[in-house]
């Protein structure tokens, strides 16, 4: 499939934020390699984090300068992850947030680093410091594309998301950018996502809000199962808009924030590397929510099935068997259905009775479609989404650096 | 690297168990495709099989027979799993075992089938039955090479191995033949082992012993992470040699099954589909051998470390990486090792002082190498075997079937 393309001119202003990109010489190639997002003061931020043991420098300064102050700019870099660069990297990281603080007239702590690229190569954080005066007097409401352009790595598209809502009090906004295309690679690095509303969301709410819209859309993709050094998912609430949603409102707020966040991952896997085709992997009927994740990631990190998937080839076995080594107990195969879009294929431990090759076939040559299993044993659900693996996934990684 | 060729001439004979192969016309191209291994009475058989709840028939009726009787054949065929089958395939898999056991005078829950090949589609029960009597005919100590031929699937090459060892008493022999090819294909399926010893031993210890042999050896390895319907390994002991270790002896034995398990295994991951490189997983210093395991898989899992291997990059990073999102609480990433052979790249965190890439970029080269972490945190270690992630993976993967 073509990666999905977001049409940046239709991108919405957020009250109370200002973006800027401008070419640092970080990256190897030209172009914008820097942005900038400046909040009004009194804005709240919400931040997840990647899990992984090895975070890299941004990351660690990023978590300590939120516990110290509410956050008035995020300063984001592509072309160099920072990680993997010990102590001399925690230092670059402060620095740059501390050049950025000096342009912005705010505190360093108040100024959040995020950085993708390469792994284990020390921060020039001199040009990037160079660059930050030029890329401070450019904020304007109107730079999210150019910041989105410049925070790519090998993503062959820039991606964005946004929807607008009537709130009791009038309309806010909720709108985002993100990056990333394995998912993801550690060297390249990461996938990263930074989000603003201008509705007022006490810090609290926000962060509960940003954790159950991750956990439903970027924690439920993956290309290759790896997980970065960098990963990053923040959002904004700058109160701009005047409006306070409580309530319902409150609600509604989220499930935009929610759908914001899943239009990002889709983007993010629909260009995932390699990729020609986007796969939801639904699966139903299991005893908790927990237990249809594990089987929905299983499916959807086999090699098999993702090399079926690239073949368009309808191995309903290699998904059956995903499902038998998930770890699930005492699980009854002869309950057990499992659908390509419509079609059944699978029931009562084998091959649906009536199946027929090539209306399997039919549903793997789409460029996307659903692998939907029915576990039979409760009414939980669960739906991560996605890609193929291809010759072009290992030409990618392979290459890459060589 | 080129796969491991067994020199089959050296096979030992083992006492007690004769061997035979044929063709049944169950595979769609010509050749052997049926063995037969017949065990003196009196012979003790341990087994372990696939852990995926989607077990193939011959697996279910296995598991039943072994419960009813000791063992005195093995009845095995490739180019049909006999997996997703259904109740026809309980009755298919009890038929073939019925034929054996009328060739071979014996009860039909004395025979123990396994099949290894396609998922979903009927096993030619009458082709397999047909060739029963004529393959019982040609039973004989030397037929284990041609056994090896006929339960070839994608495997480029047969494989075997065998330790003779000088106990009290005499000498007794451990043999076995395995297949497999990816770790695990679900459609053309498969990893199974067949070992045999002439020494007596009790089944319980005969189990125990099996169960070690097999978790430090076929499960401690990975092609592409995924787990057949159909895995198994069996071990008789037919007590032929008269001598019936304990103590020391026994120990002694028990390191010759592991022995030769882990030979058979190395074979298969050599043998992996599109493997160019074999490597060994080492972990080292970790608080338990779980912990060592689960960073070891974590490594040999991921796509990006596999890729990386492919293109014989040193790209430490993705191992790095993938150490850090292993799930380990309280990693001090501080004292974190990495090594590629004798070459220590990663250390404190980040690139190892005076490391070149020069280096590790020669043992990426080999055809064969270690990656070795040290996590700095107790005196555990776990060994894995993988190899890496080619273009031909993906071919052998996607076009199968198609």
């Amino acid at each position: 499939m073509a990666p999905i393309v977001t049409d940046f001119s239709a991108f919405p202003a957020v009250g109370g934020v200002r973006v800027a990109a401008a070419a640092a010489g970080i990256r190897r190639n030209a172009g914008a390699d820097l942005a900038l997002v400046e909040l009004v003061p009194g804005s709240a931020t919400a931040a997840v984090f990647t899990r992984n043991a090895f975070c890299a420098a941004p990351v660690t300064v990023a978590r300590e300068h939120l516990a110290a102050a509410a956050p008035r700019a995020w300063l984001v870099n592509a072309g160099n992850a920072n990680a993997g660069t010990g102590a001399a990297g925690l230092a670059a990281a402060r620095e740059s947030c501390a050049a950025a603080a000096a342009a912005l007239g705010c505190r360093v702590e108040e100024v959040l680093p995020f950085s993708t690229g390469v792994i284990g190569e020390d921060l020039p954080v001199d040009r990037l410091a160079a660059a930050i005066p030029g890329l401070a007097a450019s904020l304007s409401p109107g730079g999210w594309a150019a910041a989105a352009e410049a925070i790519r790595t090998t993503d062959t598209v820039a991606k964005g998301a946004w929807r607008s809502l009537e709130l009791d009090g009038g309309t806010v906004t909720v709108a985002g950018i993100a990056k990333g295309s394995g998912m993801i690679r550690p060297d390249m690095a990461t996938m990263l996502a930074f989000l603003a509303t201008d509705a007022a969301v006490p810090a609290a709410d926000l962060q509960a809000m940003l954790r159950r819209a991750v956990d439903a859309s970027f924690n439920r993709i993956t290309v290759d199962g790896d997980t970065s050094t960098n990963d990053a998912c923040v959002l904004a609430a700058t109160g701009a808009a005047g409006i306070h949603p409580r309530g319902g409102d409150l609600e509604r707020l989220e499930r935009a924030v929610a759908e914001v966040c899943r239009d990002l991952a889709l983007r993010i896997v629909a260009d995932g590397e390699g990729a020609t085709r986007l796969v939801t992997v639904v699966v139903e009927g299991g005893r908790d929510e927990a237990e249809c994740e594990a089987v929905a990631f299983t499916i959807a990190h086999s090699p098999l099935v993702k090399t079926a998937v690239f073949a368009g080839d309808p191995n309903w076995g290699r998904i059956l068997a995903a499902v038998g080594r998930a770890g699930l107990g005492d699980l009854d195969v002869e309950r057990v259905e499992i659908f390509l879009d419509d079609v059944c294929v699978a029931r009562g431990g084998g091959r649906a009775p009536g199946y027929r090759e090539a209306d399997g076939a039919a549903v793997m040559a789409r460029d996307a479609f659903t692998i939907r299993v029915v576990l039979g044993r409760g009414s939980a659900a669960a739906t991560v989404w996605t890609c193929d693996l291809s010759y072009d996934y290992v030409r990618i990684n392979a290459e890459y650096r060589t």
